[in-house]
């Protein structure tokens, strides 16, 4: 083992520790289920500052979507090779969303012969374009504990949801959810929580713009914007001042503060990714047109925000007594709309 | 007066001191001409550290193109009022574009009520997008000089021209053009003046997008950014990497390195400006069209990269051996393409 494998075991021991089952790694049913929604970050996670155990620069802030996510089965099973399905369909071992869920389940093998299935099924809707690994490694988690029967804290799923995937530390939770930056070397500080505020207005607007491959994996566009964009620099102190601005604004009911800033937010984020080379452009056209008509709202006072991924797909942010108005500009552009509400699912 | 003012009257005071005229301010011919070509920046310049004397935060580097650009015929004349033409019409008192350039004329108003006539012709192609407010100030500092005799040397009318317009500046000289940062409070060490080096393959390509007006003009957005973008701290010091890079890739004739710099320079200024609150995205849907292609042409070993300026519009930087395949490959895609030998013109 070299020292990062060390980190990681001991990451894991650490946490398995506090298990109600006294062997952690037997499995105490036939079967463990775990759902997760995905959640749209206000203000983004760009940048590891460990990468053995995913542990990001800066804070984060989440809303959850109920309704849209991942529902896990895992069973122990008798065989060679972990079988993973997706939707139904099973997947080949060298297919990259399983060979990294099967690395991630070798922490959880009790003996390196046991293998699991594992059957993902992803409810997202046709105008998603939202990242399911997040949803993904939060149910798996899930379906981890009710198998093996842990009882673990949400907060301690938590942190094993972001070994798995960063921003899975906050699928454990509906809602808002603030995903800690922490301190500690052995990243058990850096772990998400819920922000009990109900905003039962709250709209969520999920704009089609291309549901294709990404270009480049965020892992990889992270990394690479990490060491060749300049302006990166700045993000840490933005992107922890924007988090604070958002929480605050949550608490406070504060939607124009809270828009404005998750729109800067992105954009910022976007913009370091811009100014990265080669370059990361996840924006196509139709993002700017998207965009566009955004901005053309605003211009007309109808408040509406937006925040963007790494993908080409935009997020609105809105108020339900504007939705009407939304849908319509939208619709009459020939753009693509789903709305949901994070309060009432 | 107030500060500003009598630090701006000082510095045109040092200018014309070196005049041939030893009244400087009386006119020596009937008529004074002067033209200037347009340049497109390599390395960008983006943010004052002085309004008064337009003094730039970092220094650029840039390549003019002959043949397109600005002719201007200076008279005094018998009226109250100046009376500007452009392209042959007559703009009212009151025009942005008019009133802008009076007040650079009041600093060279022997009587407060003597008045010029100005006729200014842009020789801007169809496919351009090109700023002319460099080719203008550049032309009519050249008009000035004719008329009042004062046989400054070009680096001298650099200053006076950077006093009416930043980048006017560096549109003094035809090839490449290097315009200094300074140091000088009083602005006398911040001009242009030309780097020797001919580079006859050097093609470059004016890809039309939108000639309509800028949402935010050139000046307005700097100092938003400066104000609002945590993103521009790191600005200053990537501009003046960038530029040293890029003249040294001139000196050695790296068609590869100087492409790559101009390319993420233009990428990290626009990052700047999309960081900017409220943001400032000056690319259209057309323009990410064309950055994708360009990005492909890449893939396909085409070397072409790009570099935009405070507008939508592209302009490609390739070698003469590719010109052809980047012709047809924005023909069969639609998008209007210009091409120009800054050598050989």
């Amino acid at each position: 083992m070299n020292n990062d494998q060390k980190r990681q075991a001991a990451f894991i021991r650490h946490l398995l520790q506090s298990s109600k089952n006294s062997s952690p790694l037997t499995p105490q049913k036939a079967c463990g289920v775990g759902t997760a929604p995905v959640n749209i970050a206000l203000s983004k996670y760009w940048g590891k500052r460990d990468k053995a155990l995913n542990l990001p620069i800066n804070g984060s802030v989440s809303i959850s979507l109920p309704g849209l996510g991942t529902e896990t089965r895992l069973k122990p099973i008798n065989a060679e090779k972990d079988r993973i399905s997706l939707n139904g369909k099973p997947l080949a071992d060298n297919a990259v969303f399983a060979e990294r869920l099967s690395r991630f389940l070798d922490w959880f093998r009790d003996d390196r012969e046991s293998a699991f299935e594992v059957e993902t099924h992803n409810t997202v809707p046709t105008a998603a374009g939202l990242a399911s690994s997040a949803s993904g490694y939060a149910a798996l988690v899930l379906a981890l504990d009710d198998l093996f029967d842990w009882q673990l804290p949400k907060e301690t799923l938590s942190l094993l949801a972001r070994f798995g995937s960063g921003s899975a530390s906050r699928s454990l939770f509906n809602g808002f959810a603030i995903w800690h930056r922490g301190s500690r070397e052995d990243g058990l500080d850096s772990f998400a929580e819920p922000l009990q505020v109900e905003w039962p207005d709250l709209t969520i607007g999920l704009v089609k713009v291309n549901t294709g491959e990404k270009p480049v994996g965020s892992t990889a566009g992270m990394q690479q914007t990490v060491e060749t964009c300049d302006l990166y620099q700045s993000w840490p102190q933005q992107a922890e001042r924007d988090l604070q601005t958002i929480i605050n604004a949550i608490k406070s009911n504060d939607f124009s503060t809270m828009g404005k800033t998750a729109e800067h937010n992105a954009l910022s984020m976007h913009a370091t990714m811009i100014a990265t080379w080669p370059p990361i452009v996840y924006w196509q056209p139709e993002s700017l047109s998207a965009m566009q008509l955004v901005w053309s709202l605003r211009e007309q006072n109808i408040e509406v925000y937006f925040t963007m991924d790494a993908g080409p797909n935009l997020k609105l942010l809105l108020q339900e007594k504007d939705r009407a108005a939304v849908q319509k500009a939208f619709q009459e552009r020939g753009i693509g709309i789903e709305f949901l509400h994070p309060f009432s699912g």
